[in-house]
């Protein structure tokens, strides 16, 4: 269920009478969470708050092009913030403990602003919008609701949640709407340009010698497309998991593919790693949902198999195929 | 220099008084090209006109979901054409002299619309708008001008004339209008995902695999990224040339590259063909210049060598190199 606007103009009456406000999001952020962090920040310094963004986590590769992310503080609010704003998590434990723990000390208010529809509707008072495509959006609309217009800054880092939050466009959730955020944050002066090169250049060439080596070893049976990324492969390419990272997408692009999966080996051992990606119509949730660790949507999904690699990569294909065949990855609309 | 909006209301009225009305445009087309010129043929449909898009090309691989693309005819316009529109075609060769030449032996107006600076300004008419990222925007305002709301097919159409002109709004060239016609032909039932899913799936699954041996190939020095496409890839992959389409911009995409080269030899062979890409700041079209046939923009140019392709190779990032020294590739703003 969405919340109301009424909500977002409660949450800036909040913010109104803070004077110091921490705001947090999820452990390992990603653009969206950073962007709605940042781009909130820096609008609620414009008109006069002390606001500052907590996170333990490094910066992924390739969003340090977000204004002000040197700003970001690894450390736990101090007890004269007076307000925390929770932005793009879902529950509690993805805030992690040890920042949670520390907020629910304070005993200041929380507010919860979010797009997850997963969102247990935890804190003094959340905002979640299920129907919009990022919590960059929702962000923007809160900013509106108060009337802050946003500068180059917070356009840039709201644009930016929106563009990797929806696959620069291309999900079946970026919605007229979507754009038209997007053009609105383009006239205050957000730069599209720069959050698209950030997004498309989210690899270095060495990730894309790694791509080569997988995308060689594609092999394809009844639209199914499949690939391996092993120990080895990451040693000659002087890679690590993360290069890996859009892989599994890149290869459900191709016109002829319905489901691709990447089975990866992780540097130091272990289970290995699976990424499923299917186009719609198709629901992988059963396929993950058997194996260790099997979670995501219909349409993107990760799990485990406790198997040397040629195995899992045999085993995985044979449980596909069993699943399809029954019909139980259906996804009729 | 732009065309106004009164040249639009001039074609308008042009229109009004046709009755058969025929649609050409470039050889070769892309999916602007025959977007705009159904969306143009589905609209005056519309309003009681007899309009056809006339073609000899085949349709491009990943086109054949815009709507209407099967009504294409290769044939003449007959001696029943009274107007003729001409749409993202910057000048009468570019249509093709057959085409062409039946038009102008018809004897009725031509008119222009268009978005390339280079246009000519050829035809009894011509609206061109240089500012505009896709000759479909330009449709668009003309359909706004005559007062023709856009159906689904229509909008369809267009947004795919502005997804891959504006390779999927990445170009620096996508302003907020871009974005807000986008959003506005959703409104009026375009499936921006069909178009999105059709520009990244612009490949079957044998041509990744080419992409793979590339990839696997890529060096680097200096920021420059370059790979080469040998008739044994093509052979090893069952490919053929078109399926190199976009390499040369994946690779640019990677974050450490500042120009890439791709080098690829003709299944039946012939000189080296060469495509170059670069980020801001570049101007490659020094470097086109200096080979046969070479031409393009700042950012994306192609070249041909007629040497075997190790040599081609050397040659080029030796020049390269030279020009990039001598500074006749800045392109400062």
């Amino acid at each position: 269920m969405s919340s109301s606007y009424a909500v977002l103009e409660e949450i800036g009456r909040y913010i109104l009478r803070a004077r110091r406000i921490a705001i947090v999001t999820h452990e390992r952020p990603d653009a969206d969470a950073l962007g709605s962090s940042l781009g909130l920040a820096h609008a609620l310094r414009h008109i006069g708050k002390e606001a500052t963004v907590f996170s333990f986590d490094s910066v992924p590769f390739g969003l340090h092009f977000l204004p002000g992310i040197e700003t970001i503080v690894a450390d736990l609010p101090g007890p004269e913030t007076d307000l925390v704003v929770a932005v793009d998590a879902g529950e509690p434990s993805q805030i992690g403990d040890r920042l949670y723990n520390a907020i629910i000390r304070l005993g200041v208010p929380l507010l919860v602003v979010d797009h997850h529809e997963s969102n247990v509707g935890y804190g003094t008072l959340s905002a979640i919008f299920p129907e919009r495509a990022s919590t960059a959006e929702v962000i923007f609309s809160l900013l509106q609701v108060m009337e802050i217009p946003p500068d180059a800054a917070v356009a840039t880092c709201l644009l930016a949640g929106i563009v990797f939050d929806t696959r620069a466009f291309a999900i079946p959730d970026t919605g007229p709407e979507t754009l038209e955020t997007a053009a609105t944050l383009m006239r205050y002066g957000g730069s599209l340009y720069d959050v698209m090169t950030a997004y498309r250049g989210q690899h270095p060439l060495k990730a894309l010698r790694l791509w080569g080596e997988a995308l060689t070893r594609l092999e394809t049976q009844d639209g199914v497309a499949w690939t391996v990324v092993s120990q080895d492969m990451y040693r000659t390419t002087d890679t690590a998991m993360e290069d890996t990272e859009g892989l599994a997408n890149f290869i459900l692009d191709a016109a002829d593919v319905r489901i691709s999966l990447v089975f990866r080996e992780r540097p130091a051992g272990g289970p290995i790693r699976v990424s499923g990606r299917a186009k719609p119509g198709i629901n992988l949730v059963p396929l993950a949902r058997s194996y260790p660790k099997g979670g995501g949507h219909k349409m993107a999904v990760g799990f485990e198999i406790p198997l040397p690699l040629d195995e899992a990569v045999r085993t995985a294909l044979k449980r596909l195929e069993e699943l399809r065949r029954s019909g139980r990855l259906d996804d009729s609309p």
